[in-house]
């Protein structure tokens, strides 16, 4: 393929690095004169050891994780996670949530089964919620830092211990992981899924301080028991090699990015703040299209609209999809648009759209 | 790369047909004219459900899986299992678990944190032991087909109602799914990794009869109840795309493979008899070499053997990678060696290796 390929707005699995996607082809038959490609590779050969390795520092290095938190590569998903995490860390005692959008909610949900949570505060959708009641007792209190389909981000991490509570907090920030810094003096644990910002599906990441290890009930799977998995290096259970090889070399690509001066995340962060700002800027300025979210804590990543008049949905998405602007159509439980505009996508894939929805709007507003 | 591939004998992550990793590299950057690579495409997209839909297709097809059992496309490997079938089948009673190597016996450990578990007959890892003391009113039977660290296989399933059960019959068939039809009228449930004949690590088949379903502990996670995962066809939690989409490359492989007159299941079955019984000839005749599995149940994937001068052991491994026969050395759990015979090895490295093994031997015999 040499033409440029379209701009893929997926939500997740979502578009990648074209150089990773290069490199992964070229890669496929024999991976650095091994004979083997990843696929092949026992997860306890040395040629899949230095992968895992290698990803595991840069990420490590990227992110500034701090020399007490474990990081693990392991699988089963934010919805799986929503269930590991209360097996590990609540004792069978108290949790709180905070209930920002979808992905809180079905976490608070999942998390029943196993604690006795509370809603500490419950939002529209459309902003935090304030006035959070925490329990000071709770075994940790979970926040949702990036609602993918509701389109709605923490930009600053909560600061527990300024509302009064010693509990550790827990972020799911699958869909705004590596698009930022994050501030750990404030987390015990981040989790997220890989199908964003970082690789395939089925691989998830657990970012954990390790005073947390150790607590897990009787009942947590052997193979979802973070003190294992920890103590294994991620290794107890066969691992996702293929998915954490591909991370890998996102995170190669994410070290070398360039960007308005800036390299490495502070590059992507500028990056992914100047992209969000074109299009809420554009939103914001139509007489067609609406994004609804309070500007507070509008999501960088994932941009949810409205077309005003909504009998234009299918034409906008059939157009969307001619210009080469794909996979715009928002989360069924919705409904409307949704752009997301993960680390992989160029800035001029958010002018492209923004043209785009200018030009549609021209005609059909 | 042009020249043949050196041939990989790894238990898994393991060998997989050099034409699926061919056309994995080709589409790598735009799937069949999408613009997207598969790793990029949204789960709920048409293109990854048309992907996924030949794939459950073509599995089912060659397997013959009955129209009353589900095929579920599920995360976590056989560790993962080994909690998640006691937490939906068991329903905290009791299970008979027939120990016959390192995999049977760890899944008894990990059923054991959910139900009553009993241990019908265990062996020594070179045999299938007689005598099983089967419960009359067990929730299942567990039994694991080809047990991949021992190298003893089942070469015919167990017929339980013979035995006096009419509890249903679960297999662990991990390393020898795909190598050779499965009895179904036998069978419950079966599991597998994919990680040894059909793709990358961190994909897992579950095939279960419709009515085990529905059954599951209120502490399952849901993203593993089976019940939930079938309902969604296996969309709840977002599956590992990727992995699936080579899963059903490698299904497609498979349906036009053909070998001896025979062509699908049928003659990959075949080429894989011919290849262990050329290696197991080669032992059975050699000074040098042992393997210790009875012969009523040798494993045709996984052939553990033994130098009888250990001392041999590090020359043998160099000289065989110089060779161009890479990944036999043997479980650490065990020791001395181990060949792998999966689906994709062919013919000419099983005759490769036995050449390189009589011509060691005639060195150092």
């Amino acid at each position: 393929m040499t033409d440029p390929r379209p701009f893929n707005f997926s939500a997740g699995p979502a578009t990648l690095p074209e150089p990773v996607l290069r490199q992964v082809a070229a890669e496929m038959l024999d991976w650095q004169g091994s004979g083997m490609s990843v696929m092949e590779m026992s997860h306890r050969g040395r040629e899949f050891i230095s992968i895992y390795e290698r990803a595991e520092a840069d990420l490590r290095e990227l992110l500034a994780v701090p020399t007490n938190f474990h990081i693990l590569f392991m699988q089963g998903g934010g919805l799986g996670e929503n269930a590991f995490l209360p097996l590990n860390l609540s004792r069978g005692g108290k949790v709180d949530v905070v209930v920002t959008g979808s992905w809180s909610r079905k976490s608070a949900a999942e998390a029943r089964r196993y604690a006795d949570v509370q809603i500490a505060a419950e939002g529209n959708g459309r902003a935090i919620p304030p006035g959070w009641q925490l329990r000071g007792d709770a075994a940790y209190v979970h926040v949702c830092t990036n609602e993918t389909i509701d389109g709605v981000e923490f930009h600053e991490l909560p600061d527990l211990a300024a509302l009064g509570s010693d509990a550790p907090l827990v972020i799911d920030c699958s869909s705004h992981l590596l698009s930022r810094p994050i501030d750990w003096r404030r987390v015990g644990l981040a989790f997220g899924g890989a199908q964003k910002n970082i690789g395939p599906a089925g691989l998830t990441l657990v970012f954990v301080r390790d005073d947390l290890l150790g607590h897990a009930l009787d009942i947590c799977p052997s193979a979802f028991n973070y003190a294992t998995v920890a103590a294994a290096q991620s290794m107890y259970n066969t691992p996702p090699t293929f998915a954490i090889y591909v991370a890998g070399l996102v995170f190669q690509w994410l070290k070398g990015f360039e960007y308005a001066g800036k390299r490495g995340l502070a590059a992507i962060e500028q990056r992914n703040i100047d992209k969000a700002a074109l299009l809420y800027a554009a939103l914001d300025s139509s007489a067609l299209y609406e994004n609804r979210v309070d500007v507070s804590c509008r999501s960088r990543m994932n941009v949810p609209f409205f077309l005003k008049d909504e009998s234009l949905n299918d034409r906008f998405l059939a157009d969307a999809k001619a210009a080469g602007l794909l996979q715009l159509k928002g989360h069924k439980s919705v409904g409307g648009m949704r752009a997301s505009l993960y680390n992989a996508m160029p800035l001029e894939g958010a002018q492209a759209l923004v043209s785009f929805m200018q030009d549609f709007e021209a005609r059909h507003g």
